[in-house]
Formats: structure tokens, C-alpha cells, sequence
């Protein structure tokens, strides 16, 4: 995206925002209706129903008494007038790519919020994902038919991976006269979104699309964690405790779980942070060998001379790089479909093994658990449901007001409404040069796996700033700069 | 206290800071020392280990263009300067009031945080609250005693209420050579520990004095969420499926749930919000009435002819003047002992089925339940632990680094230092005119116990802010005024 | 029910069979048909599909080498004719009494069972217990709406309790044409049940009344145990948990936890054997007194002397002798409903803190949970599902093969048909003079409420039998005389 | 064994009964005492203390009226002579093989049985399985030690497979002057036992040699169930629900599930039945093959095009014969090591996605899940606590009383002694020619995989017994011959 096409406004002392697109943006004179909202009852008590135009949300919680006041979004929520009148909205909702627990729940609150709050009666399910737009069936929704649906697992939609035609989607977008696309997924499905969004711009249409970001891996950066996240975290839990005993049972028992996290290791350090049973955590954003001084295998040696056991947690993407050289050569012996080592989790369960066997040093007694999709399945908890709960509201009170083109998403405790190419720039990674990754290393007490020179180097070049420094409970949001460190 | 003792910043765009005390406040040329967290294998990949002085978290997350830059707090972490070396430090750790998951974790990481952060051998755990100072047994604490303690629920230490003898405390921590105090309780205790610092500066002594805020009814304000609450609601959940399941299969069921909240409702209010089975949550906040139009029974009465069923929340100090009202003349009665009816929950019950025999109108199946002491026994969940964790470690930074009479506290997702008298002088309250109830009002359909003459009085009195609005996932702990409304 | 309306057939070495009634007991020439199971793709590989007709289950596991053969009765089982056609079928099913976890299993499996292995497509569920025979909806069931159920808690087709009016019932019968009818319910519904069968055999119709005995209190004889119970005792251990965790943090901390159990205590006593948590038990068999040498109140006191904390499990019908003596003078002193009290776990709470207060001699911390609605309301685990299907089936193949008047039982692990009288004639109980009452003594130390005179006297006088002696998993079904020891 | 070691006793009308092994029958002349049990406070109420020595359990509990009595075990229990004084015995424990949960509550009881039962004060557990009595430390075992233990998965003591050297064992049983041998584990382990027995008879040792069998699989014949089982089931419907959850999300969704079960499927079987969200459940007992008619992918294809998805079981050991066939080759073409396919669940996966890709004819969309270590390792539930706190019990009771060679088990709900070779000459199977698997497979719809013709031929071959119907609710473990159909 050309930086022309943002909508970025200034302001005293440094003060930055970028704004979401707008149907008035490219169509003008659209009529506005008063919000119906002023006439429920329930909001009856609320003093003040709307959010104030001026309202916006500070991306920048940590401030210096005379330092700049830094970027903002637009804060989400009710606005006084509304570009839709209840019985013209026809509303849409789809959900792409891997489960994750609460997509049931917004897709209900979705539903009722529209409902209830808008009265809005005409809502479509779109069936397995984007290309279910033009290949499958749609399903009408009704505060009945969601009505409990959050205490579920996955999503009654269904959904797909790819499958994104978008010249295909707004032909049917527009042949079914459908006026508020809600689009649930990760940050492929977003970059979809903001293609379908500029596709519908292009066009001129009255279509609000508005995005609500899913990744149960918390990879998507500018807010402050994705739904779904909490719950997996704490499932995660059962993974590692089982890892833990049947590594206590064995001699030199080893528990091996795998977690999911393709780029960020989010749930693999969470989990690892409150279980504190867990004795080496790997994640991608932390490079890691396994053979030599400061290696895994020496570790794990060491490790279970003092201890008789320990429990590693491993993201699916970590360690890629030691997979794929590994692979490489495997390639030339059999040419034929061992894709199963494609899985980190098994190929290291190998490694150990072998190295343990060849040696002849020691017996060692590995368990390996892959509780992916025991994880993914499971309803949301109570946390995650009350957050996907405002995320849904959120994002229909945007569309309802007129804005479209944006994602919805908690920014320091409050729901924003953010330009999409904000959270598909660029993926949010655990920065293991952050304090947060130290407090996990000297939790489980593993290596760095990077040389001493690696560390002085790497502080030499970067003395700056303070705002790496990250205190806070949910992860990294920052928009800083988040390097890594190359291991070479 | 009166203000000459705050310190305060102030700063450009209307910056002020609220900061803490400091041993250097009070006891000159103290000598400092290098903080040994630069030399700890974990931190070497960390940028920059430490804190920036003049760090500090906004509390004021919506900003308007040019509006003012508000009120700050200092923000947590490791300082460069440390004012005691590891063996001369004597800590000790005391917990106070109700049960609360993630006591025993706040125990185990201050323990942690000061041996492997630190260095620190000497831990003391104080038996049974704050009188075990002076009348009770005392624990020693290592790493190895408290390893596994996270899993339990309750606090190993024990707790009571009251036992608040200032004088004789602080002369057991000087008789004993404590010089750091962690102490984790309610506002009650956190009053108590302001004092028992205020007696310590007095006596300048050499002593930190740190607060955690416990509260399982997120009653403390400035903070985003106290810990342990996030696991009440999720558990909250089990009893209100029950009285789901009971009401739906009974003729004219009724599923009535009492949950804590003595001064706020805000595990009723997450808990409904959460369940979305509730139809009518009672909080202490929003006052109601039983008889009449408008009132409960009569809600309850429609409710029934609608659905046959209805689950109604009420927290634990909700509707304490109508029940004051009637035992008032009950006390008449009968003098001795009707303790039992001071419980809402009870009271309640018995109001709603005397009303519907008396009346003979309908036959209606009342099941009550109270899951309290289940709740708040249950160990807490990972995202909890995770919490509970940072807290202590951030409290043993700030100990180090020589403040005291502080708490510590999550601020818009960083952790601060806070002074003592920001957390007490006020309870943390579900603003009933914000639009977080009117969402939950919207999600039960419940009445608002509010004449339509009361909401437009309140409205018109009170223009003003945006800042009530709250659009936030965490309750809101704006320092903003929070008016009730009075229902007369 | 006099003796010459029973079966009894009696064979070599002392055997005794107690058989069932039929259709052709009373209707003569009923015409009979091939069992459609036999066609039934999933039996095709079973070597023999239909019961024996000789076959018949024994009551006594426990033999002695030349001992008499007891008690036996008619195994369950399809059987080769069945004495309905697939549509001539018209079955309804009832559930009454309280909420007990496998009740919608047992529903979905009547309806499963009738429809996939008979073909019989008309049953109807009856809507809130026997009333709802003449007073409400009834419930068209099939495969499809009950599919899910059996994850669900409490019953889809509601309960009441009463409402028998047994002509209006039969009636109601006739009226719609019912020839099956399906009755869950306690000992009062299967009293009902039997009262039902003879209006019926009475008018001489051709209607199957089967019983499938609920009770989450395990307390119907004969049966090895009652759906549910399982269930119950699992989430008992819930309670149990949580007031162990509150008793180990208070000073002189007491959990108290009422369980279900009117007349009999296996839910108190089991969950006390699982959890070992657990220092006194109190349950209905066992009458025990509070003050003086051997009481209540006396063990407490040491206990805590000791431990400085306990756990009590009390049935709900546990000293009500105590309570009742106690009520009636308290009726002198407040005529009007004090109706709370009859509530023996709060009752006993206020005894203990009273006689605490009173005597000035230790504070005590005393947590009262109730957890028996959240216990009612939970779906059935694993073992009960199986177990429910079972029953369900079971009773199918009964009815269909024109058995009626029975209900339905697992003896020794074995389903048999089971005349009514057998399990409602008497009560199911934990025998306090059985060696399972003193293991639970032995694991909790209590004391055993009885002088040692009382010990004395009650062996000499019942110097008999082994069989009392009871190593069984299950609770004790035998046929046995068990006597109760009287305290006075 | 041959039979002249075997102890049988015959009686009237066809009674057997298999005896096993006392000190008596090798060691003359041993001095016997009055059981302490007599004196236990606990015991005082329970009329007759001791099992009579002529109790014996029978195995048959379907009775024909005049058919014969068949086979017995001496029923379990304390005996009123005793063959050691307290301060005499000196036990151990040992657990072999993999884990299980109860592991730790057997453990727990057998300790707290003798210290508080009889008084005995020295039990050591070895470490590490059979291995652990020659090469590992022993830890001494005492109430205090073994608290808590019952609330944990995995076994204190740990475990391991192998390490058999009967003679250093009993060397070390001798050296250490034990004379009470607890043994828990599989067959393996009790056939282990069996030979340590014949050994110590040899040498002429007073040394019990008691085993506890421990099988999460349940295929240990004669016995009800082994401890475990009943929380493997349970904790499986997790996985179960998980595969249900993905396979409705994904378009043709699979969900595949693989359970434990080496030979025998009761797991899958009970898991199955429990759930009822499973489609096809594959067991070791019932071969079945992938292509052509009524091969398994044809019934893949067939219920995706009908229902859209689907849920597959699999218990480890099916369909072996298919695997080696099909690795067969494959081994000529990779030679090293990919033993990874080994996983019936992994090459499963493997074919059905080849097949449909192959095909071309439908994206399927195939999740497999392994919960085999999250299954084994998590803490028993209430009903195995209690069953394996009688288990261990009755073994004590046995060992105090002289008897040895055997193993304990639940028959017919009554503890028994049963000699060693009943429960390692064959394994519990489950019988796909009975009522519980056509029920299995009533409930999935899958095929039997069997030809119209086997059915047949089976059927004709096998004209005869009534008894191999099965209408029990836990697995068949009677002594009938359970001959299995061959496929071919």
C-alpha cells in the first residue's frame, strides 16, 4: 500500500493518527440516520451513548515527561449518527483458516449485536471459508440459531484455508446485495480483507468490510493479543503437566511437547511462564543447534544427570532451518514421502533418541505430545468469550457508522479501529532481546544458545532505547523496531 | 494523608506524575550497588536490562488531539542501582483476608525472584496474617518449599483478618532484622501497610515496604484487573451452567447464583457476560426493588411466562438496604441469632418463594446455589499465574531498588508503582452508567430499576465526559469520577 | 404387594428365581413375531443374538462349597420373539423426582435403541413427570433431537416431583394409544410405576410398563448401583477440594460440605474414600450427638488441636434426630418460619461456631459448602454414559419382548429384569456394621459415635453371618438382613 | 505351570475352586497371631471382622436352574490369624511397565494399610521397576510420604520395562530381608512375579509375593477391570470431542483418534460407546482392510458424501497385519529407520490422505490426534481411587495372612485371590462375536468388515453357548472360550 492512500492526521507535541477508511471517504452525500441505540432500553442508564468524534486511543502507555506522544488509532465503539437504516443492512459473516477457540462467540455476537442493537434481521453465514462465497451454500443466522453456540468448539460456519478469487467474492458480494462483510481470520485472511476492501472501493460500492483478527498463535502485531489466545494458553497447561509426570515416571524421562506458533512462540513461552515445569522452551524467533558446546543435546545431557528428567516445550516453527538442512540430506536417500519429519516435534523426539543411542551414554525414556487440535477444538473460556463478545460489538458499530476497510482490535486495554495494513505488515514475534524472553530463560534456566559474543556484539550495535523494554501482561504491540538476532 | 507528603511531578501538555517514596527521601547517603541482574546468564540477550528512570505509564490511554497529557505513574522493572547486597538482605512475605487464586504464585515468585534474581538466601513467611508478626510461628522459604505451591489453591502462609497492631508489627520486623516487607491483602491490608510504612519512615528505618493488591472482586482501582479475578469468573461459569441445567428442567425453574462482590459486582457482571444464560444480574452497584412495576418479582414473574426458566446472579453485597430494611423488623421478632439471613442469596430465595405462594399463582422451582468458597479455593489459571508472576517480580525490583510504600499494579498493561493512598482512598465500582452495564442490561434484558424520570434527570445533570465511556476489556479503572446513580 | 401375585420359581441346591410379569400372565393368545435384530447388519456377527430363556442372574457372588444357591433373577436381554410389530409400537418415556446426571442418556438411548435396532418410530417424551401425563405437552422424540443430549446435564423433558393420579394417568394412556411405557424415576416414582402396571394389567392392556430406577443417592437395593452415582462422586471431590484448601489457610479452619444422601450416605461416604482428605463423616446410617465425651464437638477440638485444621462431610439426611430435637425448641421461641434450619448443613455450621463462641476457648474459621445442585446438573461421565446406554437398551428388549411390570438393574455386573417390590420395598444403605463403614472409620479417624458397651452387646447378640462381610467395589445390594445398630 | 502345582478344591453340583499358594503348604510349623484388626478402634462396630475361611467368589453369575456352579476364587479379606507380627514385616513395592493412572493411590494404600492397619512401620519402595531391586536406591515409604500422593498422575516410585533377573531379585529380597512383596504391573510383570514366587518357594523363603495388575488396556482376564481403565475412558472423550470439533469445521473434515490398546480395544470400545460422536472405531480384535467393497476408505467416502465428516478411533494395536504387510515393502525400498510409521495412527493418516489425493476425487481435510501420554499420565479419578484403595487393601490383608503367589482382583464386584496363571495364561479380548461390539457397531453404522459369508460359516460352526452373550456392564472376563473370527 502507497503511503498516499493513508489517512494519517497530526497533531501537538508529536501526536500521530492513522485513521480507517470511511465511505465518505469516496462516496458523497451518503444519508446518516440517528443510532437506534439511544432508544434501547438498556442504555436507557448510559450517560453518554457515543463515542466522541475527537476519541482516540495512544498506542504509547510508557511516556517521558517532555517525549513525544506518539501514534494512535481511532477508538471504537457507537457513533451518534449511523449510515445505515436497520432493514436496508444485509449483513455477512465468513471464517478462514485454522480453528481457534471463540470464533463461535463472535460470530454470535455478531449476529445478536446486529440484532439487538441495531435490529438488523438479515444476517448470512458464508459456508467453509472465502471460497465458500462462490462454491458453497450460505446459511441464514438468527439470535436462535447462535444462541449457544459459544459453548462449542470450532466454528459452525466451517472454514477453509485459501480459496481467494476477489474479483469472485465481490461479483457475489454484490449479485446477493450483501452491505456489511465481517471477515474472521489471520493476517492472510486480512491482506484478503484489505483486497476486497480497495476491490469494493474501486467499485464504489456501499459495502463495509470489517475484519476481526484471528490467530490463536498471537502473531498479529498492534494489539494487544488475539482472541482465542488466553484459552489455548491454559490448555496448553494439561500438555505439559502430562509431559511432566511421565517424565518423573521414567528414567531419564523426557516429556517433548509440541505447541502450535508457525512464526511467534507466544503460546510456547506463556505456557512455559505458567506452568514452571517446563526445563527448555524453543520457539522460532530464538535460533537454537543441537550438537557442541551450548547446544541442546549437551543441555538435555546435563540436564537430566542433576534432575533424572525434564520437560521441553518446542513451537511447531521453531528450529526450521536445523530441520530443513537435516532434511536436505535425507531428501537424496529416500526420494519418496517421509513428509511426517516435516514435523519439528517428531524430528527432534529422533534426534534425542538417536543421540542417546549412538553414544550409548544413556538410556533415556522420551514421551512426545502434539496437543494441537486439543487445543484448537475447545471452547473459549470465560475471558476469552467476554473479549470476543466486544470485539464483535465493536466491529458492528464501526460498520454501522460508515467505516469500513479496518480491523478491529484492543489497543492498550481499548478497542481501535486500525488501518488493515497495520497488522499485516508485519507479524508480532517474541523479542528475545526483551525482558519478557529473559524471565523465561531464567525460569526454565536453558542456554541462550548464543555465544558471548553474540551478546556484546548485539549490545554494542543497539545501546538505545527504553521502550524495548516491555513490562506489560499481554505481548508486544509495539510498533518499534523488533530485531533479531541473527545466530551464525 | 494529607498531600504535603505526595510527591508530585509535573510536566509539559499537562504530564503529572504520582510518585512513590523512596529510601532517599527519608535516609541520606544510603549506599547503592550494581544490580546483580547484569551478570545473570538469563538477562545477557536482553538490550538494555533496566528500567529507564524517568519511565513513566500513562493512565490515560484516550487521547483527544490536543488535550491534556494527564496523570502518570512509575513504571516497574529492574533499576541499575540496587540499595542492599543479596546477603544482607531479610525478607519477609505475609498474606491477609479472603482466599483468592494466585496467592500461593505471588509467594512462590517473590521467593523465586529474590533468590535467582537476586541472590537473596533469607525469606521469611508470617503464619495466619498480619497478628502472625507477633503471636505466630514463622516459615522459612526456599525455591525448593515453594516449588510446586502454584498448583494448590489457597496460601501456604495461612491468612486471618484484622490482627492490625502497627507498633507491635514494625518492632517484630526491626526485633527479627527484616528489612523487606511484601505484603499481599485487600485495601484493608493495603491501608495497614501504608501505615505500618509511615511507622517505619518514622523510625527511619531501612525497611521496604511493598504491597501486591489482592481482591478477588477486582474492587481496587487504577489497576487494569487484580489477580485471581479472571479465574473467579471462569469458575463462576461451573454454577451458573448448573443453575441453568436446573431451572431448565423444572417446572417454572429458577436458578439463583450468589457470587462474591461485597462493594462491586464485577465477577457478576464478567461472569453474565461470559455465560450469556443469565437473565438478571444483581449487583451492589445497581440498586433494585422487589415489588411493584418495574421490580423484580415482577420481571421474574414475566420472565417465567415467557421461557419457562430464568437464571438470575446476584452478588454477595447487592440489595444490602432492602435486606437491612427487613431484617430490621425481623430483629424485632426474634432477638437472638438470625445470622443466617444476612446472606443475600438466602434472603432472596426466600423472598421470590414466599411471594409466588402467597400469591398462589404459580408453582415455581427455586434452586440456590453459592459456589464461593469453590471459587475462590480453585488454584488459578495460566493466565492468572502468568499475572501473579510479573507482579512479584516486579515488586521484588522495586524493593531492591530501594522504593517503598508502594503497591505494585498493572496500569494499561504495564506495570507501575503506585502510592499506597491512589489504591485505598476509593473502591474500584461497575459504573452502572457506563456502557459496559448497559451492554450486560442489553445481554439479560433484565429491567434497569430505574424510573424513565431518573434517567433523564441523571443525563441532564451530567453532560459531560467523554472519558466515561469505556470501551475497554479490563474494568475500568479510570480515575474518573465514578457517580452512582441514587434510586429513590 | 401380597406373595401370591409373585413369581417364584425354585430349581436344585437351594435356587430361588424371583421372575417378572408378562404379557402372557394375563393376556392370553398374543400373537408373537421374529425379532428384527437378527437382520440387523451390526449383529450379523454375533453368534447368538437373543438371550437364553433359562438364563437368570444370581444375587450371591459369595459362595460356600456346599452352600444353597439363593436368589436369582431373569437376565435382561433381546429375546428371539418380541411381542410387538415395529409400528404398532407407541412409546412414551417420563422422567420424575430430582435432576440426576444420565438422565438424558438414558432418554436418547430409549429412543436410540427403539428406533436403530426395532424400527419403532413413534415415541413421545412426557413433559414435566407424571402430571405431565394429564397436564402438559408431551414431546415427539427422535434420533435426531435427542442426538446431542447426553452431553448435556438435567433431563430435556423436565421433572417434577408428585402428581400421581394413577387412573388419570392410565387414562391418559389409553387415550393416546401407549402400549410402551418408560418410567425413571427414585423409589417413589418406581411405587408409582408398579401402582401404574396393575391399573393396567387390571384393565387387561397390552402396555409394557418398565422401570429404570434413578437415584443419584445409590440408595434402590438389589442393583449394584444407580446411574449418576458415579458422577456424583466425582464432582463431590470438588467440594471436598475446595474446603480442604479453605480449612489449611485459616486459623482452626473447619470445611464443612453437605453432600446428597436423605437415607443413605454412599455419596458421602465414597467421595470421603476417594478424596482422603476428609477427617469425619456423617451420614444418615450413623446417628451421632454433639457435646460430651465421644461427641462431635469434642473431636473437632482435637482435631484441630492436632492439625490445626479439618474437612466434614455431612449427608443431607444426617442427624436429623439432632436437628429436629433442637428445632422443636427452637419452634417455641420463633413460631414463624424459620425453615432455614432444616437445612442440616447450615444448622451444624451454627452448632460448631456457637459452641466455639461460647466456650471462648479457640476461634475457629468455619466454610459451609453446599454443592448439591452443581453436582445434580453436571452431565454423566464416561462411565455413567455407558452405563445408561445399557439400561436403556436393556429395558427396550424387555418391553419389546412383552415383559412388563419390571425395572431394569445391573446384579453382579449382569442386567436382569427385576420385579417392582424388590427395590422399593426396602431402602439401599450403607451398613454401619459392614467392614466399608470401617475402612471409611479407619481412614478418617473419626470416632464411631458408640460406646463401647454398644459394640459389645451388638456382636453378641448377631453372632451370624459372613455374608455381611462386604469387599465389593459396588455398594451392597444384598438381599441381606442389615441390621441397624440403635444409639440411645 | 503344570497342574499338580495348581491348589484345586471341587464341591457339589459342579463347584471348582482354584486356590492359590499359602506359607503352609511349603513352610511347616509357622506361628500364627491374632489379627490387630480386632483391636482397631475403626473395626470395633463391624459385627464380624474376618472373612470366613469357606467364602469363596464364584465366576459365573449367569445361572441356569439346574446347570453346574462352576469355577471360584477365595474371596479377599483380613483373616483372623495373621502369619507375621508388625514389628516383623518388612515390605516393598514395586511398579513395573507403563503408567496408569491409581498407580500412586495402590502405593499410597499399601503403605497406610499396613502402618494403620497393622501396625507395620518399615516399607521401602524400589526405584525404577524390577530393575530398581539391583540397581537402583530405594526409598523408604511412611504415611507422611505418601500423603498427598493419590492426587498426582505417574508413580512416585517410578517405572520402567524389562530388567527381569529373577535370581539377583530375589538375592536382593533376601540380602534385604524383605518379606512382603507388593508387585504392580502388566502380565509381563505378574508373570515376572509368578517365577520370583516359584523362586522364593524354592529357596523355602517366609516372603509374600503379592501382585497388583495394573493394565490402562484392560486386558487382563477373569477380573471386572483393572484401575485406570475407567479415568482412560473418561479422559479419551476429550480427544474424541477435539476430533469431532475439527472434523465438523473443515470441509470432508476427519477426525482421527488413536487410543491405547496393544491387543485388546476396550478403551476405543468404551470410549466409543461413551461418546457416540465416533464413526468408525477400529480395534486389534477386529482386522478389517482398507480397499474394495466394504473396505474402510469406501466407508470414508461414503459417510463424507453423506454427512459431510466424520470421526475415526483407533486403538494402537489394529490393524498391525495391514502395517507390516505394507512396511514390508516399504523396506526394501528405505532401509533406515522409519520407524516412525510404526504409529498405526500416523499410516493411517497417511493412506486415507493418499487415497483421496490420489483419487482426486475430494479434498478431505484429516486431523490426527494422539492423547496417549495426556491419557495415562493424569491422576485417577474418584471411582479408580476408590477401587484402587480396596485393591491394595486386600493384597496387605492376603500377604499379613500368609498367603502368596497371587494376585489380587475385583470378580463379579467382590475382591478375590486368584492364582498367577489365570491372569497370564491368555489376555481379555474383546469378543466381536458379542452383544457389546454389534452394540459398538450398531451406534457407529461402520461395516463389520466382515464377508456375508464369515457370518455365516461362524455362525454354523459355533451352534452353542448361551454364555458368551454378554450383558455386563464391564468387559467380559469370563474363563469361556473367546474364539475369534479370522478374516480372511
Amino acid at each position: 500500500m502507497d503511503d498516499s492512500s493513508k489517512k494519517i492526521v497530526t497533531g501537538d507535541a508529536g501526536y500521530v493518527l492513522e485513521d480507517v477508511p470511511h465511505f465518505s471517504d469516496y462516496i458523497p452525500d451518503l444519508p446518516t440516520y440517528s443510532n437506534p441505540l439511544q432508544d434501547h432500553p438498556a442504555y436507557c442508564v448510559v450517560k453518554q451513548y457515543f463515542v466522541h468524534d475527537d476519541d482516540t486511543v495512544t498506542q504509547k502507555v510508557i511516556a517521558h515527561k517532555n517525549g513525544p506522544r506518539g501514534l494512535h488509532f481511532r477508538r471504537a465503539g457507537p457513533r451518534q449518527k449511523v449510515y445505515f437504516e436497520p432493514d436496508e443492512v444485509h449483513a455477512c459473516i465468513v471464517t478462514c483458516g485454522g480453528l481457534c477457540p471463540g470464533l463461535n462467540t463472535v460470530i454470535r455476537e455478531i449476529v445478536c449485536g446486529l440484532y439487538h442493537i441495531y435490529g438488523v434481521k438479515k444476517v448470512l453465514g458464508i459456508d467453509g471459508g472465502y471460497k465458500g462465497f462462490y462454491s458453497r451454500n450460505t446459511v441464514p443466522l438468527s439470535p436462535k440459531v447462535v444462541n449457544d453456540i459459544h459453548k462449542r468448539g470450532g466454528t459452525i460456519l466451517g472454514t477453509s484455508r485459501g480459496g481467494h478469487d476477489t474479483s469472485k467474492i465481490v461479483d457475489s458480494i454484490q449479485d446477493r446485495g450483501i452491505n456489511q462483510v465481517y471477515i474472521i481470520g489471520g493476517d492472510g485472511t486480512q491482506k484478503g480483507a484489505s483486497v476486497i476492501f480497495e476491490e469494493i472501493k474501486r467499485r464504489g460500492l456501499k459495502v463495509a468490510v470489517a475484519g476481526i483478527p484471528k490467530t490463536i498463535d498471537n502473531d498479529i502485531p498492534v494489539i494487544d493479543r488475539s482472541f482465542g489466545f488466553d484459552t489455548a494458553v491454559e490448555e496448553a497447561q494439561r500438555a505439559i503437566n502430562a509431559a511432566h509426570v511421565e517424565a518423573e515416571s521414567g528414567e531419564n524421562g523426557i516429556g517433548l511437547v509440541k505447541v502450535m506458533g508457525r512464526y511467534s512462540g507466544f503460546i510456547a513461552m506463556y505456557a512455559t511462564l505458567a506452568s514452571r515445569d517446563v526445563d527448555c522452551c524453543l520457539i522460532p524467533e530464538s535460533p537454537f543447534y543441537l550438537e557442541g558446546a551450548g547446544g541442546l543435546l549437551e543441555y538435555i545431557e546435563r540436564r537430566l544427570k542433576e534432575m533424572g528428567h525434564m520437560v521441553i516445550v518446542i513451537a511447531e516453527g521453531a528450529g526450521q532451518e536445523l530441520l530443513s538442512e537435516c532434511m536436505h540430506s535425507a531428501d537424496k536417500k529416500d526420494a519418496s514421502g517421509n513428509k511426517l519429519l516435516q514435523d519439528v516435534g517428531l524430528w527432534l523426539s529422533q534426534q534425542i533418541k538417536e543421540h542417546f543411542t549412538k553414544k550409548d551414554k544413556m538410556t533415556i525414556n522420551l514421551k512426545y505430545i502434539d496437543p494441537t487440535y486439543m487445543i484448537r477444538a475447545v471452547p473459549s473460556n470465560a475471558s476469552d468469550n467476554v473479549y470476543s463478545t466486544l470485539l464483535a460489538q465493536s466491529a458492528v458499530h464501526g460498520a454501522m457508522a460508515g467505516y469500513t476497510g479496518f480491523t478491529i482490535g484492543l489497543v492498550n486495554g481499548r478497542h481501535s479501529y486500525i488501518p488493515f495494513y497495520r497488522i499485516t505488515e508485519k507479524q508480532n514475534k517474541v523479542v528475545i532481546t526483551d525482558r519478557m524472553w529473559a524471565r523465561l530463560l531464567s525460569s526454565t534456566n536453558q542456554p541462550s544458545f548464543l555465544s558471548a559474543k553474540d551478546c556484546i556484539e548485539d549490545k554494542r550495535e543497539d545501546e538505545a532505547p527504553t521502550q524495548l523494554l516491555d513490562d506489560q501482561i499481554s505481548p508486544d504491540m509495539s510498533d518499534l523496531v523488533k530485531k533479531e538476532i541473527c545466530c551464525d
